[in-house]
């Protein structure tokens, strides 16, 4: 046995306790975990000024040294989440559909946990608490992965949490951490079929590819987000403005930006300078079709074919000018990442099309993508954005770490 | 782009125009595609019989060419089929979980289809038409792609479904046929990510076990059932008896069937004496634990480790004493395949607890394992049997092929 195999053991054998923990049983742990980071915090951030000072020493460029940096604010924010999640409700045991067959038979469908469940990530240490919390709450047990930056500190994080959940009466097996950061590790986990119920990738497009290439265990996909705003004909212009402008710069890193404006031909000359104007005071890059180009002039970057299925991250934004709406939702459903996609418009007909052609895990009309979150759609936590359709599609809360059992009452029933 | 990328790209085209269709367009077309296939019928049995002599020709053995071969009969119950799909309620549209949002945004969860559905099977030609009707009805596109046996067989019935489909007006693509029935082909369909939403397996253990290993698409684990009846201290004997005589015996092939009967040590004695006597009828082999042979004697083969964790698919019991309900569900979560799993008791908290701890899709208190379809839990149809935890688990009705949209209905909103 592998020394992950012999994890994945020790956390499914964890995992069966937890099953059955009940939703006070679960919170204590979790408010053990909240007041054990707090008082070890000091050890915590010793550990961490080990990972900063090694990644220093190797050249990691400041805004990835700001993410993997903890504070005593940022783990004051991280145990506030840790409380956060431990006044959700415990989405474990509720039971639908139940009906009593004609042969007698009383069939029910039970909510109950998915089991153990790997997370591979980057560099963010916050994600090794946040993710072991989610997780805990809906009563799985979690394989954490991160990177190797982080590792000390994940690994102060961890031995916390375990300790907590041992005093709280639950097994410390339910939160395990990955003591090899190579990528042999991360092949293994992706590997780990007996074990793993499933593997959720957090982290950029080549983590998320090379989860879903290699993985044998069931993956969910997560977070890549090639995002469209549609301004249609019919559009109030200042809002299609503002939306765009929203959805591009309040937070280009995260998958739920705009990478890619799309405008009705109609309105593209009276539109196109108008969002320019606010797109500027941010200095947006502009790639744009040659129409795009013919209305704003030189500033516009010529679009490559590659421009059109970029997710760009940054302050660029792809531009494209359509014949109509049709048009449009063909060239979503060709391009986007099946995240977040938006149209503006006041035409109800347009809209409604928009909202049944378009697909995509989330569809908007007239606000902005940014919205695709678990906090802003009421899940009251998040452990990811799903873009794949099975299983959970859009922002994941505790119910999509959930799957279900029939529980079925008989009086001797056979089948004939 | 490959042979099977077109294909890919044409269902996945396909596939759009069929997420918008109603309810009545799809029953139409599912009309007409029972009304062609009787039409057609002997030019359906003419290549049927093409595919009979070439494989009578390879040596197959009577029980699979028993499984290919078609019939009128076979056939009007192939055409009942399509029919009991198109009268099922369409789970297409369904919106849940609607809500307002304190910035006004209202939010929606939509029921639409997964989009395009791979499904790799064996020699049943029936599945061809089978699979289609199911996922044409919950407005998915559909990739088949069977064994070399049924080629023939599955050519014609696809031939037909297309012209059908036209005909009614959705596209011919809704349903696909592989062409190339090797290896390579399966391997293909296995990594056609960006075209499958979701493969599904329908076989046996080695082509199951040879998808969920090599497939890149997000695949559905169906099928494989190492299914234990536990006969406790407080069972009723003889309703203990009669279970698992119907789980073994009834229809040892089918993946619900029980492979390993479980009894309380404190009724072994009673019981399996009891529990022989009707296994007898059926020249079921019993292999035992030693405790096993020593009550009912040399008749019992010693098992080995392996009979603990087989599939038998056949007159063949593995019978196991053990101490309580705490050994007997361990062992059941150990060796268990997560399909279905029965206790026979009196006692209300034995009873409660096997249902709570027992990991697996259907946990049945005193009925037989027998129970775990479609047709029996009411959804009216199935595509297969979940055995893993993530989108569905248990038998997959019309509901378990669809996926879900977010949709936003705004008024300008931005996110600050």
């Amino acid at each position: 046995m592998t020394a992950l195999e012999t994890q994945g053991l020790a956390a499914k054998r964890a995992a069966r306790v937890l099953a059955v923990a009940g939703a006070a049983e679960k919170n204590a742990a979790l408010e053990a975990i909240a007041q054990a980071l707090c008082l070890h915090q000091d050890a915590i951030l010793a550990e961490n000024q080990k990972d900063l000072d090694a990644a220093r020493a190797g050249g990691m460029k400041q805004s990835l040294l700001d993410r993997l940096a903890l504070s005593p604010q940022r783990i004051a924010g991280i145990v506030e989440g840790v409380r956060q999640v431990a006044a959700l409700p415990d989405p474990v045991g509720e039971v639908t559909r139940m009906t009593r067959r004609p042969n007698g038979l009383i069939i029910g469908k039970r909510r109950v946990p998915l089991g153990v469940i790997g997370i591979i990530y980057e560099a963010r240490p916050n994600v090794t608490v946040d993710a072991a919390a989610l997780c805990l709450k809906s009563g799985n047990a979690v394989i954490l992965r991160g990177g190797k930056e982080a590792f000390r500190s994940n690994q102060a994080f961890v031995s916390v949490m375990r300790s907590a959940l041992e005093t709280a009466g639950l097994p410390g097996d339910c939160v395990a951490l990955v003591e090899d950061t190579s990528r042999k590790s991360a092949n293994e986990l992706m590997g780990l079929t007996g074990y793993l119920d499933v593997l959720i990738p957090r982290g950029g497009a080549g983590l998320i590819r090379a989860v879903v290439q290699n993985a044998k265990v069931p993956v969910i996909e997560t977070g890549v987000g090639v995002c469209h705003v549609y301004v249609d004909a019919e559009a109030d212009l200042d809002m299609g403005a503002d939306i765009i402008y929203n959805a591009k710069t309040s937070r280009p890193s995260v998958c739920n930006a705009a990478e890619c404006l799309l405008v009705h031909e109609a309105v593209a000359e009276a539109f196109l300078p108008k969002a320019k104007a606010l797109l500027d005071e941010k200095h947006v890059e502009l790639r744009g079709c040659p129409r795009t180009a013919e209305i704003l002039g030189p500033c516009v970057v010529p679009a490559a074919a590659e421009d059109w299925d970029t997710e760009y991250g940054d302050y660029i934004l792809a531009v494209r000018v359509v014949k109509d709406a049709d048009e449009a939702i063909a060239f979503i459903n060709d391009h986007g990442s099946g995240h977040s996609e938006a149209i503006v418009t006041a035409n109800y007909f347009t809209a409604q099309k928009f909202l049944d052609e378009v697909d995509a895990a989330a569809v908007y009309v007239n606000a902005s993508t940014r919205f695709t979150d678990g906090f802003e759609f009421g899940l009251g936590a998040e452990i990811g954005i799903s873009t794949q359709k099975m299983h959970a599609r859009g922002p994941m809360g505790l119910e999509e770490l959930t799957s279900s059992k029939y529980i079925v009452y008989g009086t001797g029933q056979i089948r004939t």
